[in-house]
């Protein structure tokens, strides 16, 4: 009677080993494979980030070719400079603040300042793409204020956004990215920025505004009856190369924001080309509707709004969603140069807060309108309106009011103050603060002397 | 008796369930797991229509460095518009009329305008890559007809390109890659061009040789006995970094175009980069032995003519095959680039027709006799060689005609013609068109008044 | 007795079939899944390969905008010419000696020059990749001789450099990382050069120095007592741009160096990233200290400094360590600049040997006192120090004699030697090497006419 039972038992025994060692082997397998998604989300991200990068390419080539010859190298060198400091400093002290252990919700902390060979690879992807976006952030500024602020001043500018403006309003929107479990006040509320329109481009955008009133407009911006003149860069064709480059830094900036090698960046791509296409659509449009011609600074204008906008919502909005936002964007944009020029009598060299600020705000604004019920962070549409505003006016107080502050202070406490010499400003800051000048400086001067 | 077998059957029993129990945990691993290369692919497409994208930024500088500084800011406006119109244009028709339902093989059809929210995530990193691809065919034109076409009709070109002219004949050779099923005329005869030597650069160089043929030669192009007069861009540097840059980008228009992270693209790029290697060392070898002088057009007409030329085999061609390709896409573009000027009396601005419809024809009908027997896709090399032939024809036939009457009728229609004013002409369209100047324009007006 | 054992045993065999079918099925798809993540390593190459190759147009406006107008074109094609030729020659030669069979550790060789059908997928992305790699190498010396060596004796130094003076080396230090069986003289002594501090840069730079020797410094260089003389680029401009761009695409050269997509790259990027910012503020901060002036050209010695130096030890190199290796690398290619310029009466003029050369060999060295013990590829730290002192001697011997003899032997054989005529020298090389000058170039002839 035994017998059969122990050969079945025996039987069974031995061949749940074998398929136990040969599970076990499937399993260990499986779990190799389970990484390979994971080493994809890291490519991702970080192909995404040296396309973020590449925006820096863009600022610079977009803001040396929008001012003046004789401004041109200090624009230039101001796009290094700032992308140097932050790095160092948001490396520092922005990282951890914006995405340390949160107290509160209100920023972050931890005591491993630069300590990353304690931490994890995941950690380290993350930090790099984090960086290009507050390189991003940092760098907005270098084109409004030009040809006119003190090179020093600058650098202390850009120590100051990276390390405590950018990163603390970065806490609030998305303080709980790197470790999920952290609270996030705005993100708590139902905020929706998902790429930056609001954290990263009107962080910028405002912050070039309160240092464009500060530091007042170029020389011969205004006649003597406060007519705004047009001044012209010296270089269009690398402006419009600038503008192209940041295009495609954008797929990066979008796309990237996912962090993760799926699929979900294809409609955020798709938004973002886009929502870039009507926005510079919208702006060659009303342009020629104006006067008949075809200026390069508005489809430039027009493109860049275009993707601003779109920055925010291109997770949550459908592709015809975005042909509105970049139509509305770009035009919204043009409109706010007009306004900021002739009835606020600001001067920003490079249209920083009608592109970054204004578009970014409306991008942030719009996209509650536009979204489907269903992806509503919030209980209601109503709900997802107001926080989308309340966070675009948090930004729009914080920022302003600590750059506003932090400029006038700068002002009164820099020997010379935060502006160069009207001397200065007139020989073109090649010369004065580097001591250099473009093959055509050189060329403008023996004109001079020969007449 | 029964007891022992029961007790194997429980036994059986109750171990198959915890089998498929863990059977079904594993089948749902691995299934999750064959996302990860789906996941890849359109990572690895998506990068790839990045690095395409960059050839708008290589276009826009090859072709500003190549004409007169007076004219470059209208050329670089130009690279922009037509970006921005061949996306809205190719995104609301020419994406549909490509990739649609196919009609007979002719033409796509369906009626999701647009409406992308509707379709999955692959026909929207599709999409992006398409897109990227229509631009640069439609961005050909704007280099050759630089210098004297109106701005305005420009951009209803760029709209006919990419709406009508380059999706239609693109439906005819790639019209089965969206949907596999849809029948395609070309592709279902065998025609090879992988990625896009006829569809793409000979799509773009008739229509830029039949806008040349349309609106006549710049002025001062040829002198009074109709000998060509070469007019120097103004500057071959920035034309020079145009090159490198279209360089890179190509290798993710050619890698790009398997559509798939697989090592399918290894020996693509490869290809790639050898057959533009070998293209420049042919014309500075033979541009030396002419006339013992290294004229930088020579170089980068060169390198481009052995990447349009390697753009349709690169798949199907071995390295030494590339070599090949290389050394005499070069050669005969920098042939072409002589005839058409000197025979023809045609001013082709930058070699557009030479470079990418001279080279994309010998590319397409060479690699019928350099692949391999095993590759073919018709019955015999012959039947190969007369359906290259057919298709590179066809390309011809199709793009000649329509862009020709398409641009006589505007010609005819538009109110001052096609072709600025003499005026305009000599004054430059930066100013004419765009009521802007470069720097070097500025100090040029003093150098005039000064005299 | 015997019924329910078999039972049982038909039970268990029915059961086993149907086993061994479902695993081999799982067996099957695991197989392909694991080819995923080959896959994936293949994308993260390539995708970096595209990075390095940027790196080209990083180069060619850097060194285009630090020479005089008048040699911008002649640099900016020599950039398009060498990577043609490395492409070729490398190519053909020297990826062969490089990579090959190794023959005791001294070259490698086997006979399928280029016959790449017969290889496999992976050879071909790996070629790629190393394509790119000598590219940077043969590039470095373009900058450093700008403005006075004949085009076509830099040609055939690019020829010399790509086929033999590179790969030999390269063979020493790498010649195991295709063939991981083959002997490398270096790398088995426990030589660290992770991406290529001594490989790449050392080498470029060492044939810049023997190149400079030889042929002499600039007309104007050095005042009739010897003090040397600034000489403006004529677009610092351009050259920031060229900065950021080498910048960007040293991600991918130091990131890609891992060839495989896995997050080993986190950490180095990383270290990349940091180590070029520190090097951008050391010299901010020095040369601002120096003469309260922040020339353009120490932001971008500091930023490439801080590259070069963190290539080799970005994989064992703590973030920390970055900082440090980032600014020493800094300000050691800065004072280098000063000894060959002041002492040595050496005319570089793109500084190539103090950015490559010498801060290549700084940070080949400091990074074995800044590993962790656990990685050290010795017996002890002060092996590892030993190492790394002969890497970076036996890199100085091999390649700074080598390239003096060569140039010296080119400088004897060609007809005029090796440079210019002083006629040319003073016209520029965009008019005696390329019959074309940029569009400065003609104002300059008009100003001189008018004059």
């Amino acid at each position: 009677m035994l017998t059969p039972v122990l050969v079945s038992i025996i039987l069974f025994i031995s061949m749940g080993e074998a398929a136990a060692s040969e599970n076990s082997n499937i399993m260990e397998r499986l779990k190799q494979l389970e990484e390979t998604q994971n080493n994809l989300n890291h490519v991702w991200t970080m192909m995404a980030a040296a396309l973020v990068f590449f925006m820096q390419a863009g600022f610079l080539l977009l803001e040396a070719g929008t001012v003046r010859s004789k401004n041109s190298i200090n624009v230039a060198q101001k796009n290094i400079a700032d992308f140097v400091l932050s790095t160092v400093f948001f490396g520092m002290f922005g990282f951890m603040l914006m995405f340390g252990d949160s107290w509160n919700g209100l920023l972050g902390f931890d005591m491993n300042l630069f300590s990353f060979n304690k931490v994890d690879d995941w950690t380290f992807t993350f930090f790099v793409f984090q960086v290009v976006f507050c390189g991003t952030a940092a760098t907005i500024l270098s084109g409004s204020v030009a040809e006119r602020m003190q090179f020093v001043g600058y650098l202390f500018a850009t120590i100051f956004i990276s390390a405590i403006i950018y990163p603390i309003f970065g806490h609030w929107a998305w303080g709980n990215l790197l470790y999920a479990e952290n609270a996030s006040y705005l993100a708590d509320l139902g905020f929706i920025d998902f790429a930056g329109s609001t954290v990263v481009h009107s962080v910028g955008g405002w912050c070039a505004l309160a240092a464009c009133i500060v530091i007042g407009p170029r020389i011969g911006k205004f006649d003597s009856e406060g007519k705004p003149q047009r001044i012209i860069g010296h270089s269009p064709v690398l402006a419009a190369v600038g503008t192209i480059i940041l295009w495609i830094g954008w797929l990066g900036f979008n796309g990237g924001s996912t962090t993760a090698g799926t699929p979900q960046f294809s409609h955020i791509i798709a938004n973002t080309l886009i929502s870039g296409a009507f926005g510079g659509l919208a702006n060659i449009m009303i342009g020629y509707w104006i006067d008949d011609n075809f200026r390069p600074d508005r489809s430039m204008i027009g493109v860049l709004a275009g993707l601003v906008g779109i920055t925010a919502g291109c997770d949550v909005l459908s592709t015809w969603s975005a042909v509105i936002v970049g139509f509305t964007s770009g035009s919204i944009a043009l409109l706010a140069t007009e306004i900021i020029e002739h009835k606020f009598k600001i001067d920003d060299a490079v249209a920083a807060f009608p592109v970054h600020g204004a578009a970014g705000a409306w991008g942030t604004i719009i996209l509650a309108f536009l979204m489907d019920e269903s992806q509503l962070a919030t209980e209601s549409r109503f709900d997802q309106v107001l926080v989308q505003c309340w966070g675009v006016l948090l930004c729009a107080i914080w920022t302003f009011t600590l750059a506003y502050l932090f400029f006038k202070i700068l002002d009164k406490s820099m020997p010379n103050g935060l502006r160069v010499s009207e001397d200065h400003e007139r020989m073109g800051l090649n010369e004065a603060e580097h001591g250099t000048s473009l093959g055509t400086g050189e060329l403008l001067r023996g004109m001079q002397s020969l007449a």
